[in-house]
């Protein structure tokens, strides 16, 4: 038996337990494994260590080797994160709809665990106990497969989470690391359908791409996040070019960041000036069609590609657009369905835009950069999903449950 | 550009019109579908005699051949399924849930449509009009591959449902049907996961294990029903016994007939001879455990691949178990996790069967045959999924959508 067929199999019978386990049990473990990480956070500091110095040989760059470093500070938050998840509330058992029959069966539709998640990720060891942390509070078995940089770290951190599940009275088995960095290994866990209910790759495009091409298991997505503004015509205009920076300039290299910034056009004239004005204060390159060219000519000439791209930087493409249609139309072309919004003062101007963009997270009068678990009141958040599935934004405990049919009777046979 | 590129490329948009097309038009295109099925019967006879005229040369069996073919009386009854789906409840649209975050978001999960689904089927030419109305209903585009063998036939009936869709101004794009039995075609359908949601496959495990193995989208699959009736120690000897008649015998060809039957062992000396009684007037083969056999010598014995079994016949695996515990144990071990059902008079022992139990339908006192869309009251049923995702268990309209986040503003930003 190879090792991932092993783990595979240890998956479930382990995800089971916790299910049952209930409420305080799971909670108890959340809090044994955030003391786990603070007691033995020199072990798992001499680990980081190992896996910094093997990386900077491998000459990984400045950013990726900063989010492999961990230190003190960032250990404690690791262990304040699983404190914060064990006291979320718990998805599980939770009724969340009720009918009775006319033959007087009571049907009812209960949350469950999802059951086994794997979780796909890159070299971030603050992932294994954030992940960890969240599919246990959902009930749910898990098995990890971070980057390979990251691999000593996460093995010190996986035996954290294994003496905290350990001494809740809970298998080890619950959270399990996939103790190999081989690409072979990953493929194979991938076909392992019958054991593994959920795949979430967390990471960029390429990785994404090869969970998906080779996964015979269901496979939430985060793809990229072209998100968009669109200021209507009857926007208040200080509202509106606070909610354009926020949204471009507050972080532009995050997801929920906007990419391009549409304009109505019977404002095109007044706003587009005070836009650029704006943004450029704040150092961002413009790139705007036609339309916004000839309103402010100093702009870049936007091409298809710009308004196609996520640029995560100081780059904003710009567009004129007639109402509400002109801007479902351009979202519906170009967006990756991951956020949008809309400034108005017009009710049915929001209520169409809001009915008519089927992206995951849709926005009236607030900056895209509210499209995160935290800030919409998750609680905490494993990812955000453009796949649409049965979550489909950004997902916390509950999306990673789903719910079993619970059918009361007296005695109900079909004739 | 390939059909199947063409047809996938065009889905999208045809989904996003019947979404926004609103409940009165769905509905209404709903009612001009069942129209023309009844209008055009005669067009799709000829089409299905030619059909079955092949079928019969091929040497189609008699069981396929009958689900092949269609009669005046057959179609009435796919143009009123439809007329069906018409009536039920519209899905999208509704708020699930609501909420306010402290800095005054409010923040809404809105029912959306999952957008595009592809059906994979066998030759059951009713299929293709009910996965249509069900698709649609829930503001849906779907694909639709049939079997070969009922290649005119759906084409026909794809006909009735474009002129449907048509009459209601909707795109016929929104219901398409793949144009070739060509399996390769099938097989680059399932690579086509940006155009494409989730795929459904209906039929044998062959066809699920084919469109598993093949899709890079995620897949929904209804694996076999070995469905559980346990009698635990406090039952009503009366009810159990129509329990586990009606849910081994009463048709015992479907899904959710029950294939095993526990008995609590303290009661298993009073009841097993009842229940052998019972089940062998309706001429049914027992297979018991040795414990089962010691109590009636004249059950066949039992091995592990009869408690494996969906038998889908006269033949029902019987085994004596150690409470609750044993019966989930066994359940555990053997089921696959579509429905199981527990008949007691303990509350306690209800409560931990229902808990513990992570099959999709579980129930109390009742037969396993509810587990039904329609017994369910879901209106309609578009298959049952054991695989643990969005949809669990019997899927209705609801089931085929998923909710985006709604957040409504007044101009908040992030700090």
């Amino acid at each position: 038996m190879s090792d991932i067929e092993r783990i595979s199999r240890a998956a479930r019978p382990a995800g089971r337990a916790v299910a049952k386990a209930g409420h305080e049990r799971r909670t108890a473990a959340l809090r044994s494994i955030a003391d786990a990480i603070e007691r033995q956070k020199d072990d798992v500091l001499r680990a980081n260590a190992e896996d910094v110095a093997a990386a900077e040989c491998a000459g990984l760059s400045g950013a990726m080797l900063d989010r492999l470093r961990l230190d003190g500070k960032r250990i404690a938050g690791m262990a304040s994160a699983v404190r914060e998840v064990a006291a979320l509330a718990d998805p599980v058992g939770a009724v969340v709809k009720e009918w009775t029959r006319p033959n007087g069966l009571r049907i009812g539709k209960r949350r469950i665990p999802l059951g086994v998640i794997a979780i796909i990720y890159e070299s971030r060891p603050n992932v294994t106990t954030d992940a960890a942390a969240l599919c246990l509070r959902a009930g749910n078995a898990v098995i990890l497969r971070g980057g390979s940089e990251s691999f000593r770290s996460n093995q010190a951190l996986g035996r954290c989470i294994a003496e905290g599940l350990r001494s809740a009275g809970l298998p080890p088995e619950a959270v399990q690391l996939v103790p190999t960095t081989d690409r072979q290994a990953m493929a194979e866990l991938l076909q392992r359908d019958e054991d593994i209910d959920l795949v979430i790759p967390r990471g960029g495009e390429a990785l994404i791409r090869f969970v998906a091409e080779h996964s015979r298991i269901p496979v939430l997505k985060h793809y990229t996040g072209n998100c968009h503004v669109f200021v209507e015509r009857s926007a208040d205009f200080a509202m509106a070019l606070d909610i354009c920076e926020n949204a471009k300039a507050q972080r532009p290299g995050v997801c929920n960041a906007a990419e391009t910034l549409l304009v109505d056009a019977p404002i095109a004239a007044r706003f587009l000036p005070e836009l650029a004005a704006r943004l450029t204060a704040r150092k961002v390159e413009l790139r705007g069609d036609a339309r916004a060219r000839e309103i402010v000519p100093s702009m870049k000439p936007a091409t298809d590609a710009d308004f196609a791209t996520e640029f995560l930087d100081l780059i904003c493409a710009v567009g004129v657009v007639d109402g509400v249609d002109g801007a479902v139309r351009h979202i519906e072309r170009w967006s990756s369905s991951h956020t949008e919004a809309i400034v108005t003062r017009d009710q049915a101007a929001a209520d169409r835009f809001v009915n008519e963009i089927d992206s995951s997270t849709v926005l009236v009068n607030a900056s895209t950069r509210f499209a995160d678990g935290g800030e919409l009141g998750l609680g905490a958040e494993i990812g955000i999903s453009t796949t649409r599935l049965h979550a489909y934004g950004p997902m916390g405990a509950e999306e990673l449950t789903t719910t079993k049919f619970v059918v009361l009777g007296d005695g109900q046979i079909r004739t």
